[in-house]
């Protein structure tokens, strides 16, 4: 289901219930999943209608390569991680989105994936706001 | 743990052993993963020392993602599935590859990811060989 979200965008209701706006790139709108078990972050391009990556047309798929990877070596960059884990999905929110998370030995579900493993635990609020910082300053 | 795979290009042992190889594109070696459970194919850069998308070069990048999106496409195609799932994961294989995966209502483990569900059940090998061929004829 989407939701009118300002600028005439929409975005599905599960991914703003879950997420919370970090900054505005170029094609994408940047949140942060809101799960402090992983510094988890989720790039919403802004094409409400399209579901799978090869929908996109050329140019915009250049620009998400292009967001993926500054996102990426950010996050890497911000929390020293392990490996960066990068998932395209949508099993369940249609609405196209790109997770990208900084995954180390030993966090929870290690080395297995992220989605779907036991149940979402909130940022503490003053947390959350100083992890969405470091990943602006390090955009 | 790279093995030597003809042409001076190397393939680490997990891969070569859980895929079978499908095509070669521009920039990737395509692989079929050896698991009926979903119709499951793997793009393999030929950069063996990368680990991290945003370790390649910018025509790397612009590369792969033109090989992920035909691929995408064809699997989409080629299935009739109901959702494309891509991801890099490499927690376990630290070589960069890439997943794209068919999935679709009712499969093993819908709607959660196909990474670390189960036990890997291989294919019977004139089935595995028509799933490639299958691909092949739609890229």
């Amino acid at each position: 289901m989407l939701k009118n979200h300002g600028k005439g965008v929409v975005l599905d209701r599960r991914l703003d219930n879950d997420t919370e706006p970090v900054t505005w790139l170029g094609l994408c709108e940047l949140r942060i999943m809101n799960d402090r078990r992983w510094p988890w972050l989720i790039l919403v391009p802004q094409r409400p209608d399209m579901q799978e990556l090869h929908d996109l047309t050329p140019l915009d798929q250049a620009m998400l390569t292009f967001e993926m990877n500054l996102v990426g070596e950010a996050l890497k960059k911000a929390t020293g991680c392990t490996k960066i884990n990068t998932g395209a999905l949508g099993n369940i929110v249609r609405q196209l989105h790109v997770h990208v998370v900084a995954r180390s030995e030993g966090d929870p579900n290690w080395p297995g994936p992220v989605w779907g493993h036991g149940t979402r635990e909130p940022w503490p609020r003053e947390d959350l706001y100083r992890f969405a910082e470091q990943i602006r300053a390090s955009l």
